[in-house]
């Protein structure tokens, strides 16, 4: 058995469920401590990490060379990097989590039946969450906020690529803890990097209630595989933008343009261009210039209307290009663009432009996704544009959470039937 | 490939999702229709259930002989058993199902962001739903009728035992959305008994958006450890009754017997119960008349109060009995009540008798179940009691739903956002 205070580079499952026990222990503490407890806790933790960011750059510093020294490409490296101003705003993203309304002890709803019994459902925190990500060290901050705020036990296992980085940022969050008198079991950090640690983490169902993956596909794969604990996807986003036969056009190239190039690199950018065939020349035409720096995949159709785009297979139209590329296709009427997204959507958020009553009525009701879009850019499909605060994550499954992800999503609702001595008939 | 009307007795995986993708299609076609629609389907469904009760019974009279030649329980036979009553009850059950609320299209919340985007969240159907049963044939039609009200297709794959009365009331069930113009993929049952065909089952998460497992410890194993499918887990019910010390001696003797015996073979019936020491004597004297077809195995401290009680093994307070017996303990105060309850507690309905307002309080906030209830039976766990209407099962799980899952739980919901040409910044 390893202690707490271990760094843990070869934990067995026994170790693993070690851990999952005293994470448990500390969600049950966690479930009883009230609402300026828990803040307390979060509001050190936020001032501790600017106390600390000495020590947590100095650690970063040593994944980031390492990252360099093994050839990880720039877009790798700067997720990976911080500096005074990154941690200042890790800070200040516990401090945003702290101002949002605590959802628990919410009544969710209540009644009374016709034989006196009093009910009512009561929102309560799920208990431990387990969070699987890649090497973004804000992520360890962000995610035990989070967690912490919903009244959650949070066991993170982050990339090897950040372990440094993670360990300095869990001993920030755990001295927050300390100093609201919570349990430090309540952030835990599995540092054991190995891949197979994973598998073994997954199947923690004794003790993580829920599991959140944040990653590619790969890691969306295993657990599917491998995963005995619920879990809730943050999967991918093949997002569209329709562009109907009746609409602003001005309109639908602004949304267009924002939507492919404001940030290609997250879920929420577009990644398919549908064009109703009588708006489609006119369209790329007002189109092309300002989507210059986006290759364009497409079909023949839209390739008679604008040579530069070159010639699209199946996988473009299947693809999270996650870069300055897009595919487009030219169709018929909206029920081949209804059926085209429906096809290749991941479910996350998909947009049509249109003046068509009609069409954004069934564009809406018919394309099944998290999220569905009319006027406007998919790239309004995140927790604090939509409002919610902070999120955890994009859900793309139907179960439990759908969309964007805040505190609310972290909980759960319980029973609670009070009596005067009623029996069954 | 297989044809629809192939019993299909031996489906390839490919055959599998040839079915899945029939159902997936037929689950877009529900998406779109009316309440009037999905009603008329369950009416026209209740109604063939009588007209075919002749072959209906007789397809169960098969299933029920080779039970008895294979040397079945009697429980099992009784569940198996159908006659024309039960099958009236399993049409009325359909009627009552139309009679639910329509949970679509229900608006949850909706707000206006500051740059003018409508928010709003949709209740909409999951798509298709996968249900994997033992063989009480009766589930076959509850089940189709929530996922149809609830505007999703469902697969079915029932228990071999029960295969040529589910076969019956597929056709049924078929007859009623041929009534009604709906695609007849909407129910599908899977014909295949074999074992492994489960396995391939809870692996199309290509077509089926939610599993829910209806059986034992086996099942639910091989779920968490097979399914790709998200599922919600309709589990064991190890529930207990805590007499506390301040508390109404009579009311707590009724609960108990109710509890215990009114239904012993249900996941709600209590399966422990916890004395405090200080009422434990009184209360074994005046119940233990009232619980004398019960086999009673208690701790030390019970067997000196009463003689009858045999001697408890740990087993014994982590067993669901399902018949006459129970476990006892006396605790020492009502902290060694939630610790023994929160340790060996499967999640499932959790109950107090006390007239002590903080114990009645703690009780309810520290244990970690889908319910707990303060003076009143265990028994009362149930949709139909809670007035949720008719129940899918009872989750165990916290994600997504806890406690009795009606139509509701069968849902989703979406994110609708209407602009007016918004991009982000």
């Amino acid at each position: 058995m390893i202690s707490l205070s271990d760094t843990g580079n070869d934990l067995s499952p026994e170790d693993l469920s070690f851990l999952g026990g005293e994470a448990k222990k500390a969600s049950a503490v966690l479930r009883k401590a009230d609402t300026l407890t828990r803040d307390k806790a979060l509001t050190a933790a936020a001032e501790a990490l600017l106390e600390d960011s000495g020590e947590i750059l100095e650690a970063n510093r040593i994944d980031v060379e390492a990252a360099n020294a093994s050839g990880q490409s720039g877009t790798v490296i700067d997720r990976l990097r911080l500096d005074a101003t990154r941690v200042r705003k890790m800070s200040d993203a516990i401090r945003d989590v702290v101002g949002l309304p605590d959802p628990l002890g919410q009544v969710v709803s209540g009644w009374v039946r016709p034989n006196g019994l009093k009910v009512r459902r009561v929102r309560v925190p799920l208990g431990v969450i387990g969070i699987v990500y890649e090497n973004r060290p804000n992520v360890t901050s962000d995610a035990a906020a989070l967690c912490l705020k919903s009244g959650n036990a949070v066991m993170l296992r982050g990339s090897a690529g950040a372990i440094n980085s993670n360990i300095a940022i869990e001993k920030s969050l755990r001295s927050g803890l300390k100093e609201a008198g919570l349990p430090l079991s309540a952030v835990t950090l599995i540092k054991d990097i190995k891949r197979e640690t994973v598998t073994d983490f997954v199947r923690l169902d004794k003790f993580i209630d829920c599991l959140i993956p944040r990653g590619g596909p790969g890691l969306v794969k295993l657990i599917k595989e491998e995963a005995s604990v619920p879990y809730v996807i943050d999967g991918d986003g093949n997002c569209h933008v329709y562009v109907d036969k009746i609409c602003d056009l001005g309109m639908a190239v602004n949304i267009v343009v924002n939507a492919k190039t404001s940030r290609p690199g997250v879920c929420n950018a577009m990644e398919t261009l549908l064009l109703h065939k009588d708006i489609a020349g006119e369209f790329l035409e007002a189109a092309d210039a300002l989507l210059g720096g986006v290759e364009l995949r497409g079909d023949a159709a839209s390739r008679v209307l604008l040579p530069r785009i070159k010639e699209a297979v199946e996988a473009d139209y299947e693809k999270e290009f996650l870069d300055l590329t897009m595919a487009v296709k030219v169709v018929e009427d909206i029920d081949e663009a209804i059926g085209h997204v429906n096809k290749y959507s991941t479910g996350h958020s998909e947009a049509i432009v249109t003046d068509d009553y009609q069409a954004a009525t069934r564009f809406t009701e018919e394309v099944d996704a998290a999220a569905v879009l009319v006027n406007a850019s998919t790239r309004f499909i995140d927790g604090g544009e939509l409002g919610l605060g902070a999120e955890i994550g994009i859900s793309t499954q139907k179960l439990h959470a759908r969309g964007p992800m805040g505190v609310t999503e972290l909980t759960s609702v319980k029973f609670v039937v009070e009596g005067t001595g009623q029996v069954r008939k």
